[in-house]
């Protein structure tokens, strides 16, 4: 039953690392419990211009972006700031319009912790960044960590969710099969 | 001068007071020194649903304000937490939303502290709450305040953009008139 579930899924999973200057993207297939990277990389706004011209650049790109790809999900990181006020206003503007540009496309948002993103990636929630970066290299099997790091964490969010509604399903697989006893 | 400088001026400026639960606008029309208020309310959004639906709400309902009132400009507040940084995160999401759609309709976006508006409305930039209200009753020579607080925000908003659009000019007609002497 566990396996008939994990042949089951299979995702396309966009991750999202949020921000105003540098929004990192990963392009995640999930099948048969394999991880195919398809794309990563970053939407970039330039320095020295207003804000709002920034978050129309990356409404349009990541816009764009969704309609290459047609994502099952989108996997977004949920914001903690408890060092920088200025950094989390200014990334929660962006997230605000990241989440707008998703919910235009109809794709379903997921959203984690930097915390679960580790656990699910490494096992272990107070993992260093660069074992996070090693693990998405070996989980993606690329020759190299995706650079640059925005990107990496955007692909580790995407495997985060993958590994996440795999769970799920499994979790529901258990007890849809012990109900049948 | 100045008095030709002030007759100049005419402007439609929509205040908005960002959040993601209610936004406060106003709609005022300042034209040689006085002030009429076209229109006031809240957008709201419905509590208990996605964070991503209410955004998406808001991006809708204020798109829709701004191509009604076609106002040549916007006065937005600036966000300053120093205390609950969760609700400051989630009101940066409504305000990104709020400064993209005014970006697509291609509205100027001006910006003002709380600070600067108290200051522009009542001399004091400390003042409390209810004497802000009460100048914004007087000075758009309402029988009330307006209604919810979010609305009269917004208002204040708004005339403190009037006001500081007019002593801008005045400041370029003073240099103007100096550099003719």
């Amino acid at each position: 039953m566990l396996k008939s579930c994990e042949e089951v899924i299979g995702l396309k999973i966009i991750g999202i690392d949020p921000g105003v200057a540098t929004i990192g993207f990963g392009v995640l297939d999930y099948n048969n419990n394999r991880y195919h990277l398809e794309k990563c990389g970053v939407i970039t706004t330039p320095a020295h211009t207003t804000l709002s011209s920034r978050l129309s650049r990356i409404y349009t790109d990541l816009t764009e972006l969704l309609q290459m790809f047609h994502p099952d999900a989108v996997s977004v990181e949920e914001l903690f700031f408890n060092t920088n006020i200025t950094t989390g206003i200014a990334v929660a503007h962006g997230r605000g319009v990241i989440l707008l540009a998703c919910e235009h496309e109809n794709i379903p948002i997921f959203e984690y912790t930097p915390l679960q993103v580790k656990q699910s990636v490494t096992g272990y929630g107070r993992a260093e960044k660069k074992q996070v970066m090693e693990m998405v290299r070996r989980i993606c099997a690329l020759n190299t960590v995706p650079r640059p790091d925005d990107a990496a964490d955007a692909v580790a969010l995407a495997i985060c969710h993958a590994r996440s509604s795999t769970s799920l399903l499994m979790q529901k697989g258990v007890s849809e099969a012990c109900s049948t006893i």
